[in-house]
């Protein structure tokens, strides 16, 4: 284990984390809040630990997988527990462990909140808050990627392999800094455009960053009590739209900034991902239609299309409590929960492609089962896939099914219904946010105990760093010496 | 495809259901009951149609996988139609929709009834309802290979893996034929012995039998409106016994039967299922005791006991409704309806051996993100499996879960509750029968729509048959000649 390489990403990390959390003591600084003493002394802390460990680059910079793995766990570990200091400081989060969930819930992208009154909090804190869905979403160490040189043919890969989400991790261009700056890039000009037009739509200011955040990483913290019910119904289709825009897998529009539109549009995944957004916002308009939830069928469609956007992308943000409305479509919110966004994009869940390659794998077996000496690969996107990522796909679905059953179990010592310990593990291992019945839209995550925070804690960063990452943490083995 | 072959299969298995109704029509008549017309008129109409089937017997005896598993489906199918006939035609279930699905849960011995008041069936339907048990426990094909030569070195066994449950199995001894007769013995005598220690506990006659037809099986269907809360304990604590017993992988009872205990006790699967079985009555009990629903720890044990075994064997006998219990214990029972009994028993769910080998299949791959050039093979029974095996049983997940989610998806048409839905689908896939909620011990699964009924129908077949026999009856491919 490169244990100097550790500590010094460790204190990259925290130079970093400093620097993000300026613009929020600015924030607080502009709104003259008391919150900005506690942002400054966490800037302060993370500096003092982090710079010292910063000073001497360590000689030997490679970096092998179970490193790449250990480090990036670490790092987001170390980052959300930094980043709930200023909410435990202000006492506007008075439980440290209530703030370690709300930052890991920030990070992750998850977006399920132990506040119940987040209006009553202060702009400085709201906007960091917010802002961790940013950080989050591209992940914290592509961004370092940008920034750090590092020697050893594997380990900028090793690194990039262990935060990105989906099965597989492709180099868009040869070199993977590269990579990761064309990432951001996309993602910043992107994030850029909404907030654009956010604003032209009538949002003010601060409003549209942290709505901006959000979206972006999908995330999904609210800045208002009712998440976005109150907008304007054309602010709620932006968002619609730009919600789902983010959980496209990144590649298509690494194609389209290369020119390469045909390329773009064969991407099988994306077409898959809006297909099942257009089925199920077709067949959860009818039901919401049908059952007198909305009197017009343009303002079901209006609903069904936020909530399976905001869903399917595991962002969160909800305009209707749709805790309420009938089985089918509360099944179909369940599901897609599960099925979660594209691979290489900013949203989280299974993953449409591990779907769709699980899907296959099982066509595979029905083909076998008939003719057991047939050779048959499984294909996707139009190559064949090798054996070695089917067996990693289909041991992700064993992974995590333990996990969540582990989870339901652990959290079920508080004693609430079954649909809620459920969907509240699903909504954290998914990284969407909220679940149903006690922790639907309109509740919060703040009647678990600390010890079921936990556990939905290391579940919501599990679920972001794709399960191997924080299991890795805890065999022995891992620390052993090669 | 071998049609030749099918029919004569299929005319054996309705001249064998007919000579197997004959105890129902007896007891009928001994009760002077009108269903004994019912009875007797099925028969007619098995053996008007079987026997013509038979007469002729098909020169090409060979059988492959796939002819394997269409026969064991359509047999299932065509079995359990003719096996709800005589609840039809005595009105005692005046739907055919209600009727097939009694009976598909009487021969996949799942137990959920859609009668609320099984107390008002007539003696001799009760005895067949409780009776196809006892035939779908150890399978009906088995059975018929007790009897039927046959040609083609795998065509006996082309037949007994598709009915048998568990990930693979094994001959106890070379022929395939003689290792059907040595289960229906061992499962004859335990049955035997089961029977006699009821009546010797005071059991009357008929419901020791059914009772004993209940439990060999892994069935449920009880005889009492209250299934088996009304039993003297003693009684209760028999069938506690036994349905464990019956749970446990018939290999073991083979290698005593050969006088080979060490081996015996060497079997991995058994082992772990025992002690699942333990530490879930331990921790079930504790929790049962301490929110105060039984005065003393031996009471909350036994009840916990019986609980316990009656879901992770899947019979579904019930002594208390749990579903009132807090949710730890509610969490286990769940939990431990998908684990199911081990491999080559009764039981159903996913079976304990392949929850070990998914489980040690992760491990692997922990090792494998570690170190990417080890190698390594999963063990079980002492033994590397290969990895065909391997990959066989983490498919069998996938296909499980999409099966389950489309089958809560399509069953939440009729509105009811996500816990109902979900424990409904559990609770047939797996062929257990009570599930929790408005499916719990003390309801019945005679809310659903004939739709829903019919998609749980699906699922109970599937379940018995371990996915891929039912599936392929609707891949276009199977019916394609060679």
């Amino acid at each position: 284990m490169n244990y100097p390489m550790i500590t010094y990403i460790v204190g990259c990390i925290l130079s970093v984390e400093a620097a993000l959390m300026a613009p929020s003591a600015v924030v607080s600084l502009i709104y003259k809040e008391q919150s900005g003493w506690a942002l400054a002394a966490t800037i302060l802390i993370c500096l003092l630990i982090g710079l010292p460990l910063i000073r001497k680059q360590p000689e030997n910079r490679v970096l092998y997988a179970r490193e790449g793995a250990v480090i990036v766990s670490l790092s987001w570990i170390v980052m959300s527990f930094m980043g709930a200091l200023p909410f435990y400081f202000s006492r506007e989060i008075p439980s440290l462990v209530d703030a370690f969930f709300e930052t890991v819930s920030g990070f992750t992208t998850t977006g399920a909140s132990i506040l119940s009154n987040p209006e009553g909090m202060s702009k400085g804190l709201m906007f960091w808050r917010c802002f961790t869905h940013w950080i989050g979403g591209m992940g914290v160490l592509v961004f370092l990627l940008c920034l750090l040189p590092m020697t050893g043919g594997g380990s900028h890969m090793n690194l990039m392999k262990a935060e990105s989400p989906g099965p597989s991790v492709g180099k868009l261009v040869p070199k993977v800094q590269s990579t990761a700056k064309l990432l951001y890039g996309l993602y910043f000009i992107l994030s850029l455009l909404m907030l654009i037009l956010l604003l032209l739509g009538g949002m003010p200011l601060f409003d549209s960053l942290c709505t901006t955040f959000g979206t972006a990483g999908t995330g999904g913290f609210g800045i208002k009590n009712d998440s976005f019910t109150s907008y304007a119904p054309h602010l709620q289709t932006i968002v619609t739209i730009f919600m789902i825009l983010f959980g496209i897998n990144f590649n298509v529009y690494f194609l389209l900034y290369m020119k390469k539109p045909k390329d773009a549009f064969k991407c099988e995944e994306a077409r898959w991902y809006l297909g099942i957004i257009a089925a199920a916002t077709l067949i959860i308009t009818g039901f919401i239609w049908k059952y007198g939830f909305y009197s017009s069928i343009p303002e079901s469609f209006h609903q069904a299309a936020f909530q399976v956007g905001s869903i399917i992308t595991t962002t969160g943000f909800a305009t209707a409590d749709f805790n309420l409305w009938p089985a089918i479509p509360k099944t179909i919110l369940v599901l897609l929960m599960f099925c979660g966004a594209c691979a290489g994009s900013t949203g989280g869940g299974m993953k449409v492609s591990r779907i769709m390659i699980l899907f296959r794998t099982m066509l595979r077996e029905f083909t076998w089962s008939r003719r057991p000496n047939q050779v048959k690969r499984v294909y996707f996107e139009g190559r064949p896939l090798d054996n070695e990522l089917v067996r990693s796909v289909t041991t992700f679905l064993a992974t995590y099914v333990f996990i969540f059953a582990g989870s339901v179990f652990l959290i079920s010592i508080d004693n609430f219904d079954m649909t809620t310990n459920f969907t509240a593990v699903a909504a954290t291992i998914n990284n969407i946010g909220p679940g149903l019945e006690l922790v639907g839209p309109t509740q919060n995550f703040s009647i678990y105990s600390d010890f079921s925070k936990i556990i939905l804690i290391f579940d919501m960063l599990a679920g972001r760093l794709e399960l191997y990452p924080m299991l890795l943490l805890f065999c022995r083995d891992t620390w052993r010496k090669f």
